[in-house]
This record gives C-alpha cells, structure tokens and sequence, in this order.
C-alpha cells in the first residue's frame, strides 16, 4: 500500500493519475498549503523538502515526479505506461518528463513562488511579467518539437501524457491561452475526458 | 558510436563522466558559449533547447542529463552504474539526479541566468544577490538527507556520484563554502582524484 501526499493544482496530479491508471494500492492524502501544511513538522518527517509530491512506500519515500511516475511504471509493468524494454523511448520519455520538471515547472512557478529566487518585492513582480512569454515559448517547443502524437511519445500512451496534461491544466492561470498549441490543446481535452483522469480530479476535489 | 555535445564547467560533465565510465564509444563535441554556438542554426538541429548536454544516438538525440545518465546505464549494464534491478533503489537514484536538476541547478542558473525569468536589471541582480543563500539551503539537504555515504546512494557508485560531483564544482563561483557540508567535500575530492574524472576534465580543458 502506497500513500500519495498531494495537493490540488499541483504537479502531484501526474502521480495520481498514474497510480489510479496502474491498479496501485495507494490512499491520497492531501496537504493544505493554505495551511502551510508542507512545512509542518510532520510532514517535515515525510518529506524534508516540504514540497508535494511524495511517495510513502514500504522500503521509504520517494519525491520528485519524474522518479515517482518512473517507479509506478516499473513497479505495475502489466499497466503498461512506459516503453521499459526499450532504453531509447524511455529515455526519451523521461527526457521529455526531466523538461516539464526542470524548465517548464520553473517557468510557471516564478509566477507564485518569485520568493524562491529574490527577496525584493519588485524583483519577484519582473519575473511574474516575464511567465506568459517563458511558458509559451515552453509549449512552442513541446507542440513543435517534442509531441509526437497521438500521445506525446506517439502511439503509446505513458505517464508522460498524465504530466504534459497536469502542467497544461496552469497555462489559463499562466496568461497562456492554450489553443495557440492546437496539439496541445485537443490532448488535454481527450485526457480531460477520460474517466481515469476524471475520478481523480473529483477526488482531489473532494479532499478540499 | 554516440555524439556528447558539451560545454566545459556545465552540467554536461556528468554525462561526459558517465560516458567514459561506462566503456562507451563516444565522441564528445565542444559548444562555445562564449561566441553563443548553442543558438546556432546548426545546433539548434541537433537540440532545439539550444542547451547542452545533448547525446546523439543512431535512433535520435537525447537531452536533459538525468535522461542521459539514465540511458547510459541501461544500454552499459556490465559498467553497474546504476541499480537497474531494483525498482525503489532506482527511483532513489531518479529523484536525486531530479533534484539536482530541477531545484540545484536551478538555484545556481539565477546567478549568471537571470536574464530567462525577469528583463529588468535590478531584479537579475535581486536573484543572483539570493544564490548563496538557496545553494546552501540546498546542500545543508543533501548533506543531512539524501547523502547515504560512502557514495550517493550507499555502497554503489553511481551516476549521481557523477552528477553531483559536477554541481559540486559550481559552489564557489555561488559563493559557498563547500567545506561547511563535510560529506559532500570529502566527496568532491574523492571524485576529482578518480581517473576516469581526471581524465574527462582534462578532456574538456583541452577542448578549450
């Protein structure tokens, strides 16, 4: 049994949504920001970087999305959401999950989290201006380059398209209308409409 | 035979490390940053981030470095960098190279990158004020959670040893004292007196 620490509109999404689709045995429960829960002491104990995602297994917890959805995907392989026996697509894939982790996350989270990497008031004000321009030019790269369709990775259907789907759930909030990424933007309304997705966004809306 | 496009005193010296480590038959292409050859046309053919590292395959090319470390692994197992078998282990190895990237490395891009989230000068300068500050935060973690000793993940010397070894190398140019975290100090000297390390750097410097 898994325990999944998460909260709502956040990248912990992917995570759920992989777990759900995987059959996992796991229980979700949230973490109040507003309450700045992440950085209670016994979160702490769970996960000392105060963030969500985290994954509370038998052996210890397991952070950061890319690691996580890369262990569902190996620990419930029947599932099939990674192409495990070929080291070039899965590269691939985890290529494309390490780009929204490390360059699209960041690019989005100077919107809210500009107190990460400035203390001036008028500094984190300049980084949330420049947030349509950076998560546009974001997508321009994954719609242009990196999407190779149906799915991101093309005719499999992997954890990468549960990532792509909770990041491109910001990009309204981020000044970014989405239907300038017409590939983008027809992938998050079929994931939007399937019921594994579904259950788990209503889920996370029931824990509010 | 692969193609490593890299830049000296960037992240890419972890996959260039990896790449000779493993045994692999490689050849490594130097990207002057200094007359901004990663936004060439021609490189932007080979990675459109206009980044390094990027890893050229017969089947494609391959960027973002835990993606890279991760595919060196599985196509070198009899090198055993990596803890392929074992799901939990791998997943540890996963998020810490996914920490390094998406939060080390982005603490340190804020020192000489300002200019990717904010265009006013005072609040690039906001950022770099805070590095020091956010790379220590960053290693006081490492340190006391997530280093096992005596290598990154415990007995086994792994890819991670690599890569964090190259974000090592960055924290007095931010301003940090490495000594202040034993544990990672010790290690960077044991890395750096390691031959196939010795040998990558002077690769990489002679390149120059």
């Amino acid at each position: 049994m898994f325990t999944l620490y998460f909260t709502p509109s956040t990248c912990a999404l992917a995570s759920h949504i992989a777990l759900e689709q995987a059959g996992a045995d796991y229980q979700a429960v949230r973490i109040d920001f507003a309450r700045n829960e992440q950085q209670s002491p016994d979160y702490l104990r769970v996960n000392p970087k105060g963030r969500v995602p985290a994954l509370v297994t038998s052996r210890g917890t397991l952070t950061e999305t890319p690691a996580i959805l890369g262990f569902i995907c190996q620990t419930h392989p029947q599932a099939g959401l990674a192409p495990l026996d070929d080291p070039f697509e899965l590269a691939r894939m985890n290529a494309f999950n390490s780009y929204l982790c490390s360059t699209v996350h960041i690019a989005h989270a100077h919107k809210r989290r500009g107190t990460r990497w400035a203390d001036d008031p008028a500094a984190i004000e300049a980084m949330q201006k420049k947030v349509p321009e950076n998560m546009s030019a974001c997508f321009d790269l994954i719609e242009n380059e990196f999407f190779t369709g149906p799915w991101v990775l093309g005719e499999r259907y992997t954890v990468s398209d549960m990532y792509l789907f909770t990041i491109a759930q910001w990009l309204e909030g981020d000044g970014v209308d989405i239907e300038r990424f017409p590939k983008v933007a027809a992938h998050r309304r079929r994931m939007a409409a399937d019921p594994v997705v579904s259950k788990v966004l209503a889920a996370q809306q029931l824990a509010l």
